[in-house]
């Protein structure tokens, strides 16, 4: 089984002193730096590019950095990422016409790859290339917009994910991003999670150990 | 005559601690924030989008931010800046089918409006708009790739684009963005220019108020 | 069940005195208006945007106008629709990288919202959005081209979505678009529609109410 | 020297009688039709395509239709609008790679050819094809958005164009489209326009005739 | 069923001499000439077009073209083929907003119609149109990318398209594309494939019949 | 003054023995080799790639291979053509948003650098980077169109540019495309051209030597 990873999406946390907040949340006992890029395109926002993800690596950030790409097309950009010091690259099938080749392009340049599942895309975008991915993200919101709450049909399909990834006796992680919060974690850990996007619940928490603890806590009791 | 302004660009700042970084620039004499903005389309790279630029305003950064869009299309994320905070928000013509309207909208949500021309882009793209505009920006090299120095001809168009504005007799600025140094800034403003963008010249060097202030006294040399 | 709905497509009415033909279509025993937008980038013809919706409303329709979109993007378009007085606004899953995120744009407007198979389409796009609609459109014949026939294989589709929205026990409409007649409407009533939309069906014959009763009869035959 | 037209733009029309408003513009001595379409792509709505155009010639107009393409490609549509009775086509620089071949497709379709120039859009797009054009249309407002009043600038930029429609000797139209009232017709006739389009100040006007005939002699003082 | 197919891939042949090498490659017992057609958009390559289709016809090639469009969109390309002589024309469901529509497009234009699955492509995009194909294709590498081997999970893949297209009872050809060779056809020919292309594992040889030859043993040791 | 160059397009050569058809037009006094390369997007059409070119080099073709892309965007096939043995690249100002830049990307490949402007383009597309060019392409028929001939006003288009690169001192050259045959190739060179494409004039005639002595003895009468 994999290992409980609690990733907190920079988004939620201060641009202006981006190098403590990410020291300060790993310190707390985040598992990842999830890093999320948006083009303008692919979704109605412009956030952050490679020159941040490369300037977190060189204020001395060794964590794992988990890049979603909401961007299209992807494969221009991802030797970007990866000279920019991303571990693990993520992207949407709808943005790639290629998607088994943007899988191949990730791992040749030294990343693990995942695909993302936005809330409507439909399971069997994976059914032919679930055993080349590193791991498969599923959104429990719609990317790119804010203020949303976690959407209950993601649970349901979790459980399929679960199952398809259990299937192939692969390594393959299962992350969830969207309205994750250590009230709903247990029923989502349950559900078959391993990998936990977290970003104004954790940001916005005046004591980034006390949450990152109790999401944790809520899981370890789901997952043993 | 407009004031002289030297405007940073933050491209070339430590993103990790971004708020220190534009305090020790404006206190070492630095007049505006260059904020540069790519969404992988227009050009071949993504920076940073509004929530950069509204973390700089939280962070209580009150200069003038010069949000310079290499965005296409580009009136979407207008709103989003203006209510990020900026200050002024250029954009390139070739990138909106409608450029007065964009000058408009910009103008209609708070912020001063300026035109960016390419290094191949004719001067006639100003005609009809000119005197619409808070500032016309030349680029000096290609928006979007690094490691270019000054394009020559920018010179010529400078001292073009200065007739143009001062025909008008309206105080619109005239800035220049690429390959501004210490040692040529006083040929730029001999041309014409009276806001310089740096990025590299100034992030780079290890005492920013000491080349700032040798890029003030070269263009108080030439501008009086 | 749901009542049965005929839904007149104006693009088979006469423009010229368009409220007229939709108050003889409403008087002759049709339900709801049927309005298909194309925007020359989905589909290869450009017909009639929201200042006509807004028309027919200040003309005194009070009838549903059903919006079948085939714009691509969708997003931008929606608010317009429904400030122009849309009952029910329809869109192709192919046009919107964010299906979840759209049906939720249209509701929050006020309008309802459904979504739209085209002949090649599987119908697991409906999958993980199903519950979340008011209606499901199946097209029987390619949209925005014209001289088509009812494709056969439409049948077996109504089948497969009727069992699909039967299961969620809720009162989502199924809507069938293309070919449909008076003389092959029964059949698709049994494969399980419950709203038809006809253009040139009825807009050319002589007798508005006869043609629209026979259908009325014909699938009432069928549903009780 | 061209005959004055004045050619009511039917966006302002009411959609429900749509042929009867038309009669009564045109008995109420209007000359032409003017005939808006947007795509929601070259501009952010959509109007009406060729099926109204058409309706309106089997509902027996005859008088000269001029449609104003604000859509992007153009080239596809070209057809279509002529066989739905089109008299003149115009488009846009900026939505055709192939200026000069798009004019020659219109004409091969049997229609009159224009070019139309945005506000912002330098004179110099004419050059070298003024010779092939019927008809140079100046936007006095940014097409595609409601409520803007007429661009001052506008009126330098019709003495330009009629000097270098003089220079042709050819009688090629100068239209004018956007702002236009009685109150300042005379002022734009005396730039240079011969060819005037006015929605809501006809169409919003009580009297048709009266308002036309207020803005034909208006302009008749000015070109005889 | 369907007899066995050599359809020799002429990108990997002399574009120097392309009528001699398609001679040669017929005269070795090759059954078909595949024509891969690149657009630089679908695909990152731009490979040939309709004219070099037209100069095969012309240069006396009486042999069945089976063109691979991977271009997007489709529609505007086909009946430029049509007329080149193509016999069968495929396409990427990716690359057409309306599957249904480009296959009755390329039959009314007198060809044969087939689809082509990516590696990652779901099998479902089959499933409502399958029955009016005359053809399959799987790509057993990635289209537009050079030096890759069979992707291993396009044996499953074959399998799976096999028993969809038994069920219908039709005759429709299953076309493999991608590191096929004289050494691993038995395999793929056991899993279900009739037609197989081969690029450079035939034009690379010094002897086009040897190893011409020696796939169709392989093949008809399976297939009888 | 640069030398004279006659240049063939091999669109009109036969496809099917391209290496002979360019053999025997060099050996009968062609100059150089034009490659024209179309994508299906810059132009509705899609001709020939990379590929070809490397085969004519592999050939054993030395002359100069003059690349003409009617491709956008533009930058991506660069360096595949320049791999591919292209001696001189020319792209359209319309297709990149960075013409400065593409020059250099070109130049930057060890390729001559060319600028190509359509019939209606304004030759103030050359101002800024006229120094930057190894020759400029004027397009006297509309590119991507079959079965134009020579559009006059190119004439004095040729004119205007000839002046621009008289005054530069530099060695540019001044090519000309469409419509050109033995019987007004004087009057174009008159005008000022150097470099000439011809196509079906030289293609379709039985003796490419005579047509080819031809065109050169008229053009040397005017330029000596």
């Amino acid at each position: 089984m994999q290992s409980t990873v609690i990733a907190p999406s920079i988004l939620s946390a201060n641009f202006a002193k981006l190098g403590e907040e990410v020291d300060n949340v790993l310190n707390a006992g985040a598992d990842w730096v999830h890093f999320d890029v948006m083009d303008n395109h692919y979704v109605p926002n412009l956030t952050i590019g490679p020159m941040v993800c490369e300037a977190l690596r060189k204020h001395g950030v060794t964590a794992p950095i988990d890049v979603h790409l909401m961007v299209e097309p992807v494969d221009r950009i991802v030797p970007d990422f990866a000279k920019a010091g991303a571990t693990l690259i993520s992207f949407h099938p709808e943005a790639s016409a290629h998607v088994h080749r943007t899988i191949q392009l990730i791992k040749s340049h030294g990343c693990q790859a995942g695909l993302v599942l936005n809330p409507a895309t439909p399971v069997d975008a994976l059914e032919w290339v679930l055993e080349e991915l590193d791991m498969v993200l599923l959104m429990s919101v719609n990317p790119g917009f804010g203020g949303q709450s976690f959407i209950p049909s993601a649970l349901e399909k979790l459980r399929r994910v679960r199952k398809m990834i259990d299937a192939t006796g692969k390594p393959i992680r299962l992350e969830i991003d969207g309205g994750v919060k250590a009230d709903n974690i247990a029923e989502i850990a349950a559900a078959g999670a391993d990998t936990f996007v977290a970003g104004s619940a954790i940001f916005n928490a005046t004591d980034y150990a006390d949450v990152i603890g109790r999401m944790k806590d809520a899981v370890s009791k789901v997952r043993g």
